[in-house]
């Protein structure tokens, strides 16, 4: 029986919905946040790297995701003084509501407009699920401080090269790019918003915009029901419709299906079911703009396009809404084939700043999803390894540990990555599975014998793999996987081996 | 009179203690962090980056820094499950508080031993001050589950291959190394340590351990008087000492004073204040196998070197500490001239994964001071500012924006960094005062007149701040800094620019 313990030994567990990562799962994504920087660059954002800690009432309370209202931040009170309460701070859960609360700090001593980007983690208080965490990364641009369309064709333009600056190619993507006033437009077409009570029917129209936002998962009859009555899940779970009428869900069903051949086409069918409401034409026009800019800087409709049914969940978009999708099909979880999905999304949010200011200040910015984007990289094998293994040195002798050390030094001198065995080097066999572990090519051996003949032994540990996966092929047949050479030779006989790696 | 607000607008200010970095503060901090990744990583350390909230059960809920054992992390109360009353979580107030962890959860998978190094923000809940801030950077490297002086001997091998990469030339840093149980040996001959009853003056030896550590700062008297009955400080402040008998503590100081000419000396002087401690020579022995091994990796006394003042303030190191110094003048506040001082510490603790698996693993550890590493290079001028300002093509005629978005896409498909002005082309002062905030090199100038003719203006930004400055100076009277190109030459002459700048 176990004798019950006074102290507990602390659990060693990350709390739940929170993971580490580890080796190349941090490379790789440092590697393409740097080749996306690189791009941000170019187009003249400066970096911005905010506290990952803000005051609730900077933040607003909750997420701005209408779908999810009552997700919430993690947040805490700092101790007072006296009598008088500490604030609430709490941890960021996007990047946008910060960068307004640092925009209306520092706007006097910024560049106007501001164009940044920023990437790091942020934290949502969320009910974890399978892939779902409650750290991930964002990486996100935006330009605050213009009305200009050429802001927006800009980061839709800086997206579709970012997407193949980090190896998404020509083709295996798209920007699509849609307007909320054309939406607006057409809810006022068919009377569910009127312009001089514009918060009539807000509740509608929210259920509106959830239900065309997941078209793609829904398909056109879901969203068909949800503008109507309603709609029961897979699970007999019943959705609450918008309840238009028959004609009133017919004219948003055509808003999201006016996709025609050429964008011209599309613009021509969008004015058409808009005719009337002059926010609707307002937003025709803008998109008109933005294609046209991205026109002439060589953004042709094999990279962006004009899509009506890209709507964007957020409520606060004002303007022009865009969305990256990669088409190239991958298999889903229960094995059957489908589009890679959307890796990253944006707007323009006109209000965010006048929160804290007063006064509006037109922005638009653009989100990438790290963790997705970074999952299609691998899925398409666009990421190399960047953790090669280390030459493993191996310890034969213990009191040798200085010769040992004098070889490392050698060969990371040369730029090699390599490590002395530090575990108890008893048993050699040891020694050469932690070499596996480590997924070195090389071990590098000097026993007394070596060391009084002036020689060690080289172990190629990819050939000696490749040898024992096809051992009876004739190419490997005659090729030994481990020799002996001079020490001064060492470091050009290992540098040969990775050479040919 | 002002009317009262209905609702208060939010302020616009990060909370008390926290900051925002732009810019170049962003870009030098990644590249700096980069370089020591490199050499990280060529060592054979894998990266790690674990979640930033750990349960504060898996932290332990305070600081090791014992000389501020109240200092806290910031932490909050998950949302329990019925009866059950939610985790408390809180942000990690270091690296190797969290390692411990990672390593206990995931030691079946790790390699063993297991190097790793990290980067990112960690948290304290302490009061702010001057340049003491609540988020700040560390990068650490760890290796963990070997008891070898290797592994420690390596660590300060790489800390100084570290700082050379990064810009400290060799004669401008030292690294010092030390031994805990060298100081245990001094106690334990001075009579403040009984080995049998170890918690016996621990309180002392915690007020002997930060005197030591302080040395810098309050000099060889102010130790001492800490040392014995307490010391007052200039603000009349009274800090308890030690207690220490005087024959006591001249062993201590005897200690603190025992750096030689060569490392020899200093061993042998060492040898002879802990004679009759088991322990004591136990500590010299490490130093010397430590020295030995980075004598025989080319690490000789210009580099690394013994100095039994080095103690390092944290209550859990049990065997090696070390340090690295940046030796050059910097001025400080009061203009005096000092060295730059600490910029890295570490050191052996062999407990703390014990906590979690109640299995003894030994650990060795150092930690960069980011913030501080970086200061010394911009003091030092080895920073070159990555965020040169971008080519601003300006606008003269709000309906050519297409024909001004070309021109960017031109440059920036060479590789230059390049902008639209995306304010209100109105005013065209405005534009030459954004280019001039941006720190362009060019500007671009193509008005209705320019575009008929098929050229454009171009500003040498650069070169009309020179003429400004030295406007009488000869070299600079005949030299135009505004010319006309063809359309088609423009690239070319801004890439002739750039490359004189």
């Amino acid at each position: 029986m176990a004798k019950p313990k006074k102290t507990p030994r602390p659990k060693a567990e990350t709390p739940k919905g929170f993971r580490d990562y580890f080796g190349t799962e941090v490379t790789q994504r440092a590697e393409m946040l740097q080749a996306i920087a690189g791009v941000y660059h170019r187009y003249g954002f400066d970096a911005l790297e905010s506290s990952a800690v803000e005051t609730v009432e900077a933040l607003g309370k909750f997420l701005p995701d209408v779908d999810r209202p009552n997700a919430g931040v993690f947040a805490w009170q700092e101790d007072g003084e006296g009598e008088k309460p500490g604030d609430w701070l709490a941890l960021r859960y996007d990047m946008t509501a910060p960068l307004a609360r640092v925009y209306a700090q520092h706007r006097n001593d910024l560049p106007n407009p501001y164009r940044r980007y920023t990437m790091g983690p942020v934290w949502r208080n969320e009910k974890p699920g399978p892939g779902r965490f409650r750290q991930f990364y964002q990486c996100d641009a935006d330009t605050v401080g213009t009305a200009s369309m050429a802001a927006d064709a800009e980061i839709c333009a800086m997206l579709s090269d970012t997407l193949e600056e980090v190896g998404i190619p020509r083709g295996d993507y798209i920007v699509r790019i849609n307007n909320r006033k054309v939406l607006n437009g057409v809810m006022e077409v068919a009377g569910v918003l009127d312009p001089s009570d514009p918060d009539k029917f807000a509740h509608e129209r929210g259920i509106v915009l959830r239900a065309i936002d997941k078209l793609d998962r829904l398909g056109m009859e879901g969203v068909r029901a949800l503008l109507g009555e309603g709609r029961k899940d897979d699970s007999g779970d019943f959705t609450d419709g918008a309840g238009l009428t028959d004609a009133q869900a017919d004219t948003v069903m055509g808003f999201m299906q006016a996709k025609r051949d050429t964008g011209a086409a599309t613009v021509a069918r969008l004015y058409e079911l808009v005719e009337g409401s002059e926010t609707g034409k307002a937003g025709v026009g803008e998109l008109e703009t933005m294609a046209s800019l991205l026109d002439a800087g060589g953004y042709h409709a094999d990279r962006i396009e004009i899509d009506p049914s890209v709507v964007r969940g957020l409520g606060y978009y004002t303007g022009p809404v865009y969305e990256a999708e990669l088409t190239f099909e991958i298999l889903d979880e229960k094995g059957r084939k489908r589009n890679f999905g959307s890796v990253a999304g944006g707007g323009r949010y006109d209000d965010l700043v006048k929160r804290f200011t007063g006064q509006e200040v037109p922005a638009t910015g653009v989100s990438i999803g790290v963790d997705r984007l970074l999952a299609a990289l691998q899925a398409k094998g666009r990421m190399q390894s960047t953790n090669p293994g280390p030459v493993v040195v191996t310890v034969m002798d213990r009191d040798r540990m200085a010769d040992y050390q004098a070889m490392v030094a050698e060969l990371r001198q040369a730029g090699i990555r390599a490590e002395v065995y530090l575990g108890n080097p008893k048993n050699f066999g040891n020694q050469l599975k932690y070499a596996d572990k480590r997924a070195s090519p090389v071990a590098i051996i000097e026993g007394g014998d070596e060391k009084e003949r002036g020689v060690v032994q080289i172990k190629d540990l990819i050939l000696g793999a490749k040898i024992a996966e096809t051992a009876t092929h004739e190419e490997w047949k005659d090729r030994p996987s481990q020799f002996e050479v001079p020490r001064a030779q060492m470091l050009a006989k290992v540098q040969e081996i990775l050479n040919n790696a």
